[in-house]
């Protein structure tokens, strides 16, 4: 085990202290965000900052770099309070990695990287139409913070478009029959297999019970 | 695919809407956070809703439910605005899981579980010492989100421990040599396994020749 320190971690160049720390915090949902601007030009961007807030209401939270860093999204979210996220499997990973090069506003990613715009009724932004597992969002807020001039923009689920095998009899939906991905740091993507379900767990279980 | 309406899931039962929705936002990362009140009673925790929020400063954020669901850990970061986070492995999973029970407050979850606490020169609040990938931080800000009485929790990094075999000369982390797990929904527990890592993606990479 090697202890670092943050003056340590401070004097590594930009990159490997950018993958080292964007790893140690672990597993991520990876996600592409779908949105349009006024004038209905899509963008596509892959996010792996994303959170659940709550289950009634239904919330999400992701994470949106600085402004200058990763503009199109936010200011798209701004403009039409809308927006739809979309898991990613192996079959289109290139496709939605390269989702994160920074091309210009006018440029839609799903041209570029030739992954489909789904419209529908429900969002005025676009699905994914190779993504098997899709909602859509009302933007409820937008949050920057101080420290950092990140934002954490927070969304209320509307629709929801999920493969009907991968729900459980209790509402768990198996995403490894999804077949979503999981990611570590800036650009690398994993593949599941569960290991174990819980039952709710109770104060006075024994821990001497506790098979480890 | 099934669609459904939010206006579905709104009359769906608490616990297959908290497993249905807390399932679609994806893999999370999960840990459990140490920490003490001001009379150096610990507590330990688990967590699945950590974001990376920043590399430089190292900034690292978590979501915290509501109050009276989740009191302690918040209000021992208040006391003393210290917290460490450590990964959770398989050969410790059913303790991590444990703690997620509702012990009172003067109950310390290392006791009850079985786990152990390190403590260290470097923070007053302990790490677990089972944990192969730990870190501390200081808290930054704890903001409350209107929507639904959680709070985004913003820490800095001021310590970090990880096994030296498991950084890859850019900096990178591999996870999966650490053991470290993914979590779903509110109670499944999962191994990974690297699918890919990419370079950085640049927009004149022309889409024909992604292989897929």
């Amino acid at each position: 085990m090697r202890h670092f320190t943050l003056q340590e971690v401070k004097s590594w160049d930009r990159f490997y202290r950018g993958n080292f720390i964007n790893s140690i915090s672990g597993f991520k949902s990876v996600s592409l965000i779908g949105t349009v601007d006024s004038n209905n030009n899509a963008n596509l961007a892959i996010f792996s900052n994303i959170v659940h807030l709550g289950a009634d209401p239904a919330l999400i939270g992701f994470i949106n770099r600085p402004r200058e860093a990763s503009p199109h999204t936010l200011s798209n979210i701004e403009e039409t309070k809308t927006y739809t996220i979309n898991h990613i499997h192996a079959d289109f990973l290139d496709k939605a990695h390269q989702t994160s090069a920074k091309y210009k506003k006018e440029e839609s990613e799903f041209d570029k990287t030739g992954l489909t715009p789904l419209w529908t009724e429900d969002s005025k932004a676009p699905y994914v139409k190779e993504s098997s597992l899709r909602y859509a969002l009302d933007l409820q807020e937008i949050i920057p913070l101080k420290q950092n001039d990140t934002f954490l923009v927070v969304g209320a689920i509307k629709h929801i478009y999920v493969p009907i095998v991968a729900i459980q009899p209790d509402g768990f939906v198996d995403l490894e029959k999804v077949g979503s991905l999981a990611s570590l740091g800036i650009d690398g993507y994993y593949k599941t297999s569960l290991l174990k379900r819980y039952s709710y767990a109770r104060p006075n279980q024994d821990p001497t019970e506790l098979p480890n």
